[in-house]
């Protein structure tokens, strides 16, 4: 293959880079430092570059590229790039450009309806854009193709590799060994007392605490930084860029604690591919639920562990209002890891979280597949959740409309969330198996744990699917019996059932 | 002329500032927020999208649009935005691509050298490349074309309608009348005494200060921002995110509050353009000089003045260490004023900064017109300073190594600075025949200011050029005698000479 096909090629790669870097400041200054009234022509900027994006990646000098490149590429890099962009190439080639605009206009009216329909608890204003939602994206998986089920065709999406056939393996073991482990928590003699976590934290002093933490994991300041916002995330806009943000609760520490913490190992992925993958579209991290083991691997194995507060419970405690001190590192620890079912995902605890996915996941499984209509949901959530979590929303509001996935007909997104819990388990497990995992913890060598997880998982980018990274780290496939027994395992410690 | 082609027309613009945009929330981040390392990354990738932008600007489909569009737009935004593009379009074509290219490579090698230089004090290794950047500006403005003068073609890319022989008429008269000036200024009786305003003046006093001050003078801070930085400025990304950055140097509050002030009269230029002209390159203001006048406007005429000090010295006090609440207002006045010839231009009070910039002309002027080499600027630096100011710099590092203008190419921006001066001052002169001037900013009523440069000057961005705004505002055109008589009224005031 001549040379300048592939600099060519990489020249595309690296124009359609740059506008998406250019699209992260934007949308991170929107996020955090943007003037209230910037956002209507900062919207319009957005649309022209994300057009752009788009165009390059459809255009005719991609297509010859990736013709004359396949197969053909002189090093695994361009190779890898050749099959991304094909892969986007192709996928976007097969919607009809007329029905991808009207998509486009439909995904931010049916947000801003759904946002209006959550706040007047009115679903039924809601529901005809979803089922407009819905019968577009049975529709895109006609035109992506599948093998056995329709849903396949949007979960690739999010988890390339992964299928309904894949999670049928291990769903419903999940949410059957899960449910029994919240029973016999409910029921254990030993219950944790989150009302000794009350008390006003300035903010001052919970910044002073997520700084620090985020050093002592191993993020470089100097390629990022630490800012506040309403619904905090990590956004990479290049590997020396890697932002995470947060949001200081007064009333409650947690949120900016272990959100903090959360973010940051995202924000560790991206900090730590090989640079050689910059201005590829291979420089980010290989899926939603790679990316969510990650922060989960850091959240919760990590900074929920006892063996962390033994080490961190003195730094936090400087940061912390007075009487802190007089309160135990036992009964820190467990109320920080109470378990308690609530009606709100993005504020349950770590086991009540993946019964929160599966409610989600059959629901939109079943809708995608055509089993169930938009108008059966807000009754089926309701009975999932009883289900499950034993608990029934007071009305749609908390139920069915609490999650913005839907309204911008993002389906299939929500198996990554309880795959980043399985995977994280599996990881630890095998990490466990290389490293004294609770004493380097305690010791706060998280430099070993990073880089760990950089040799195993963050260089590789986009080189590696899902299921091959946990493959070739774990020697097995997706194995849900990790995370039940590392989550039976902690709860026993704790509640002494 | 069809709609079609107007559409097509506009269409370009608005992605063409879509880029300006975007490479201006960038330039803003790597000055304020960015990481250090994201450095290298950002740069490319503000290469890109700023190679977008020239490519849009000197594009087959924008020739044909301005062909087509010439003398038949159905409005006058759209015919002012066709000169505009179609000036910009010429301008760029007439410079041979290879010629641009190498000299895009020699400008930032040459910054990097003048850097090194300075650090140095080492002219000679500088020199070079000095020779190639005049070299190139002198082939430039023979491409370009000029009537009179080679250096016109220059001042016309920062100062459009300004040339050689519009200054000659001001610029040997302003000289002569400031350093006649400062002679009687060094003899007179009274004396400020500038060390009564030494103290240490912590930075969230500075930063409360600023925000009150902006907020006064009427700058929305929903649509802007104030941010630190090391070498502040102001940015306009669109009309309704203009931000400002200032600087806090805890010995010296002069720095801040003067400095934000000075950046808040940028910033009201370009919050107050009129909405219409969005998208266009009419949407900023119509030149450097203009844009200095209000920047100047703010910090000399009205926050240097003794009625703003009345209004605002308590405000000040509350701000500062508790001994200024001994320091009376007069003397206070006196010594924000003191007039001290110095060897640097940016550390140079009211009067003095326009002789610093007479130096500059002249040597400008007269290297691109051939009259003088770069081997002969040290020298020349010197002997003017000592001629116009009676400082001479001890080395070329604080002489003509100082301003990093040259370094990056820009011959023909000097003069602008001297000119905001003065237009500043006509502004003001017909601004009293209007509105009590002292009195308005005594009560403090910025608003009536405020609206009066909206009004006058502001809303128009560059639907005007400088001189016709000048005229159109004080019905006539450059006349240096406003600012000589400002500067000798006001300092016979402080001095008593």
């Amino acid at each position: 293959m001549s040379q300048s096909t592939e600099q060519k090629f990489m020249n595309l790669l690296k124009e359609q880079s740059s506008y998406e870097e250019a699209i992260g400041l934007m949308a991170w200054d929107m996020r955090t430092k943007a003037p209230k009234k910037a956002v209507e022509t900062r919207s319009e900027v957005l649309g022209v570059l994300s057009q752009k994006v788009h165009e390059i990646q459809t255009s005719d000098e991609m297509k010859t590229c990736l013709d004359d490149l396949e197969g053909k590429a002189t090093n695994r890099i361009v190779q890898k790039a050749v099959e991304e962009a094909k892969e986007t190439y192709e996928r976007t080639a097969k919607i009809p450009t007329s029905e991808y605009k009207a998509y486009v206009t439909l995904q931010s009216k049916a947000e801003s309806m759904w946002a209006e329909a959550k706040e007047n608890n009115d679903f039924k204003s809601f529901q005809p854009y979803l089922e407009e939602l819905v019968a577009y994206n049975r529709s895109f998986a006609e035109y992506w193709g599948y093998d056995k089920h329709k849903y396949d065709a949007l979960l690739h999406n999010y988890e390339p590799g992964v299928t309904v056939e894949v999670l049928e393996q291990v769903f419903p073991k999940v949410r059957k060994s899960l449910t029994e482990l919240l029973e016999q928590i409910k029921q254990a003699p030993v219950q944790p007392d989150p009302s000794l976590l009350e008390g006003h934290f300035p903010k001052g002093m919970q910044e002073g605490f997520s700084y620090e933490i985020l050093h002592r994991m191993g993020y470089d300041f100097n390629a990022g930084r630490l800012d506040e916002t309403v619904h905090p995330f990590a956004i990479g806009l290049n590997q020396n860029d890697v932002r995470v943000t947060t949001k200081y609760d007064e009333k409650d520490f947690r949120t900016a604690v272990f959100g903090t913490i959360h973010e940051g190992g995202h924000a560790l992925y991206e900090q730590n591919i090989d640079p050689k993958l910059a201005f590829t579209p291979l420089a980010t991290g290989t899926s939603m639920g790679i990316h969510e083991s990650q922060s989960l691997f850091w959240e919760n194995f990590v900074s929920r562990s006892r063996p962390f507060w033994e080490n961190h419970y003195e730094l936090f405690q400087n940061h912390a209002p007075e009487r802190f001190e007089a309160l135990a590192l036992d009964d820190f620890y467990k109320a920080v890891n109470e378990v308690k079912p609530s009606m709100i995902r993005i504020e349950a605890d770590e086991l009540t979280y993946c019964l929160h996915i599966m409610v989600r996941y059959e629901l939109e499984k079943a809708l995608i597949g055509g089993e169930i209509e938009v108008k059966d949901l807000p009754k089926l959530w309701n009975e999932k959740m009883e289900d499950y979590l034993g608990v029934t929303p007071a009305n749609d509001a908390e139920g069915v409309l609490q999650d913005i996935h839907w309204s911008g007909g993002d389906f299939g997104y929500f198996p990554s969330y309880a795959l980043g819990y399985m995977y994280a388990a599996q990881f630890q497990y095998t990490m466990k198996q290389e490293l004294d995992f609770n004493e380097v913890i305690q010791k706060g060598n998280f430099k070993q744990i990073q880089g760990w997880l950089t040799e195993h998982i963050h260089q590789f980018g986009k080189m590696k699917k899902p299921l091959e990274i946990l493959n070739d780290v774990t020697g097995e496939g997706l194995n849900p019996d990790y995370l039940v027994t590392y989550l039976t395992n902690k709860y026993k410690g704790i509640y002494k059932f």
